[in-house]
């Protein structure tokens, strides 16, 4: 069994990752690749990689309206408008974007604008029942029978999967997310800030105190927790995420109940993997693939937890992970057309 | 149908870059990842994208005897023997090393060693019938009844690609080929000059004028072409190979002859691409795939030919290459286990 | 006027870095130039940026007693013996090792070596009054006056510039560091965590959470701070550190009194550059000098500081504040052979 | 003895990499730093490393013509207009660009454009006295008396350093220039080409086989020599330029013929460094710097010579060598402000 997809936005980075899994996976026909900007433009041209792909599709709404799937991969702007679009005709949808990911309040206090569809706000409690917040290894069932996925931004994977298992050990109010970022996380329009000889041999935060991604943490690691810090940061890499949370432990909380609350958790997922005592996660390890690495360890001098945990921001935090929502809600091995080996070194 | 394979030097870049595909093959079962000096210890120490590996195996000669297929990927001392002596048992084998490439003759002059075993050594014409240098574009039908694959170098499987349909254009003694390497191509043993705070921001040449690919490119692209100039430069890059090579064209070559002989060529080959005339070849499009970007350009102010091709120096220049040749040899569909599209950004 | 210098330990990163800064030092003047291992090789094979730089000289204690002023760039093994003994022999010493940095019973903690010269402890207070750690933006009074100056370690340096100043507007216990580091900082040798294909496109932590510049941090932060959860992390880049600090603030502390005490602390300081509000500090505006740029913004949800800091690990936090204390003991311009205009880009 | 000297197009690498050096030079008082489009805003906007510059001037050519010496680093279409206007003031001028360094008649044919003026066309033989393509080791004496330095290209730079002093030792229509340059040769300017996520880990050529600086290079290096293949490629580094060159020899020419007439040429110079052979030039160890390391290979099977030629192009090949030009210029030490080395690693 094979279903027909589209992408919306094949000319950011995490569109053009999409194609490149997407071509190789067994069940999903890549029909559509469209980009509104660089439509019957060559593919090739902006990315080199995808000779074989021809041109870019203009974008049809009443066309993708009648394929299987429409992933959306553009800015959160016109995904708002076509996601609502494509949802109300009935067609499945996996959004990339920050549309559909908070409540429409907060989507109202981070991204300064009214949302236009609060049924379609997965953050939202008045949200659809098939509206949902696709962080598999969280929501698998509800993915199951969603039509509209808002699939989570790459910091806020890499950070609920390091600490929504710890999230009840915690203090509250004391977690602080120091993250990091290769330029990808950045988009591909050219800038002064993403310019390779800026970039090299350069290190620097940028966005804090107050980045957007902020907010959809808080949101989905859940109030008790209290308000974040969340510092994030340009890596001179292309590719990965590593943050890098504090947490100040409950009285009482040791190493092994840290350990054991990340192998429950995790033991059985595919994709996730807890690495020994000792060992920290490389971004490297898991470039171009869907998978996580993750270590904890407890420091007894400040009663802190430090977490880091590693992703690949356009595989996991971005096209990975909304082809293996797609694998889900399509009835396929959740692992088709991915891996968890990364391209190293 | 499946066959169980194993690899030797997996302690290598080439050797773990057979391990990342294999565990992706659907019709190569590895059963083996043997590395004589880590036997015992986890994989995942020296590749961290392999957590789920396990510990690396002892090289024990008669279990891989057993095997239907063994890769070499240690260096061409260790490949001499043991190639040598599965090839004996009746085993197949693809040696990764140069041990098998050139003739005798022309081992003894560039590697300063007797050849132990003539009738291996694929360059030899005195070699045995089902020992091949196994560059499947240009020998794909000896590989299918070959019992022992010497797969061609880095640099050449690059530069032959390029040069090859070509060469009758060339004036002799005309060619030079300036190569240039991502850092893996040196080898994972860490020594000063792989240090990342020496490699990045830094370019240069090494090992020229008598690096030893110079013997086997001139073996293999023919001796009509002459002696060549080859230097070799060091890229503050992980993965990739670039050659851009130079020839006076004989009288009367127009750039439609330049093109129609590589159209020619490649147009029914799965893994090279021939880029339209003013693109040109970028490692990063074919970084982790078996593929090769090549383009070709007339210059009619210097009646030279400028032709410059890309691959991944660990894929069609090392593990990928090999997986093709196990592919022919094993009946399998060529590109089984194998992909063109790269890890672009 | 005009002195004469020797650097031991000059195969080292730290070591190769101070004979750049003092062949372009117009008052000192580099008569020698030793490393054990390596005495009787040309310099320029392990540093090609020396190429007029001769052979490296051994390291004879007795001529180098005759020296005005010795740079100790060696592990801190040998910088305990050959401190202690040039101390002795009335020679000045700036030591850029951990030796002298802490007190005896907190080496003893951090280095798990009994210090051999609690009087020759920096840290101590029972230490000789000509023995001073070298921070001079604090401390600069005493080095005017020091023999034996332990300067700082690169990480410490980046934190106490960025902390120290705000210190007493902190709650207790709540200091937490994340640090990120070029691959300079952990020294010349090469090993598996060095070698480019690793590092390159690789983001990773290590060492926590008991990194021994923990030690140094609280030693010299104060112990009002508490302990400081500190977390090192390798930037795929040659040089530079920046450290991202997070504090709680003491109830009503505001951004202008943030911002009032950095400029107090700087404003006439030659090497310490404080952003505006909303800029972030780069390490490449920095690589190359002696120069440091911070930040610190606060976050009115978390009610906390978030401070970074940025430096060139080799250069402020090593050979160039080395320079910085010799200018100063010296009577020369504090500002003589460096300069604060970063290679970039 | 110090002049008054300002920067036009300091919004360019090549403009900031002068202000950086002038800051730094102790009788050259920069006082004008002009970006014609940036007028007004914050130097450290653009260049982090410059905190202390203020803000950009106005272009206002009536307060240029005041001053002693203007460095145009503009590219040539505004340096036509400004450098005639200056020179005819009476302005020395050090034009950065290609408006002056060749014959009109070169002009025409590699830039598409009529020259306004021949007689300031340093590359024409019926040029002014007084204006002169500014390569200080082959050209020191004109530059002495010069109104209008046309200071040469990069990659000419790098060639002719390396192959003027051996032209005469090469068969003619032999030689080829394969050049890789650092991605800051391409301007500050954001574009796809330029950014991060493309650069890293990627190699790729471009601009062949018609390149510009193939017409500075011929004009230079003189008309016995012949046509010459020229390819440039962009290499994953913020700086540097290592040009790899090729020609046959002459017959009879030896290694040691080779040697001698390098170290005759340059065995004075104070920026040119030919290194023993066997080893070869990093780009590294030239960073920051206005030196250029050389080595030459005669390759006896090919009986062709190997030259290797690296400069950084932002020092050597533009602002460096303005500066060497202006000290020449204005009778100062011909070193001052500058430095041979290199910021390794």
């Amino acid at each position: 069994m094979s279903i027909k997809a589209g992408i919306v936005g094949a000319s950011g980075y995490g569109g053009a990752e999409l194609a490149r899994l997407l071509y190789g996976h067994a069940q999903i026909q890549l029909t559509t690749i469209a980009a509104h900007a660089h439509a019957g433009k060559p593919v090739a041209e902006l990315f080199p990689n995808l000779v074989n792909a021809g041109d870019f599709d203009p974008v049809e709404p009443q066309q993708l309206a009648e394929l299987d799937l429409v992933f959306l991969a553009t800015p959160h702007g016109p995904a708002l408008e076509l996601g609502a679009e494509l949802y109300d005709a009935g067609t499945k949808v996996i959004d990339l974007s920050a549309a559909f990911r908070l409540s429409a309040s907060d989507f109202l206090q981070w991204y300064k604008e009214a949302h236009p569809r609060p049924d379609l706000a997965a953050g939202d409690t008045q949200a659809a029942g098939d509206v949902v917040y696709g962080l598999p290894e969280f929501h698998r069932a509800a993915i199951t029978t969603a039509k509209l996925v808002a699939s989570p931004g790459c910091y806020p994977t890499a950070t609920l999967l390091g600490l929504t298992p710890l999230r009840e050990l915690f203090e509250a109010n004391t977690v602080v997310v120091d993250a990091k970022s290769g330029t990808s996380g950045a988009g591909r329009q050219p800038n002064d800030g993403q310019h390779f000889a800026h970039v090299a041999g350069n290190f620097t935060a940028y966005g804090a105190p107050s980045h957007r991604h902020t907010g959809e943490i808080e949101r989905w690691l859940g109030q008790a927790v209290g308000p974040i810090s969340f510092t994030p940061h340009l890596v001179p890499m292309s590719r990965g995420i590593l943050i890098t949370a504090y947490a100040t432990l409950r009285a009482g909380i040791t190493q092994d109940d840290i350990t054991d609350a990340l192998m429950n958790a995790y033991q059985n997922e595919p994709f996730v993997h807890v690495l020994k005592p000792g060992s920290f996660p490389h971004t490297k390890a898991v470039a171009g693939t869907n998978a996580c690495h993750l270590s904890a360890l407890v420091d007894g001098r400040t009663n802190r937890v430090v977490v880091t945990s590693a992703i690949d921001n356009l595989g996991k935090g971005a096209a990975g992970q909304a082809v293996q929502s797609a694998n889900i809600m399509c009835g396929f091995d959740e692992t088709q057309g991915l891996t968890t080996i990364g391209l190293y070194p």
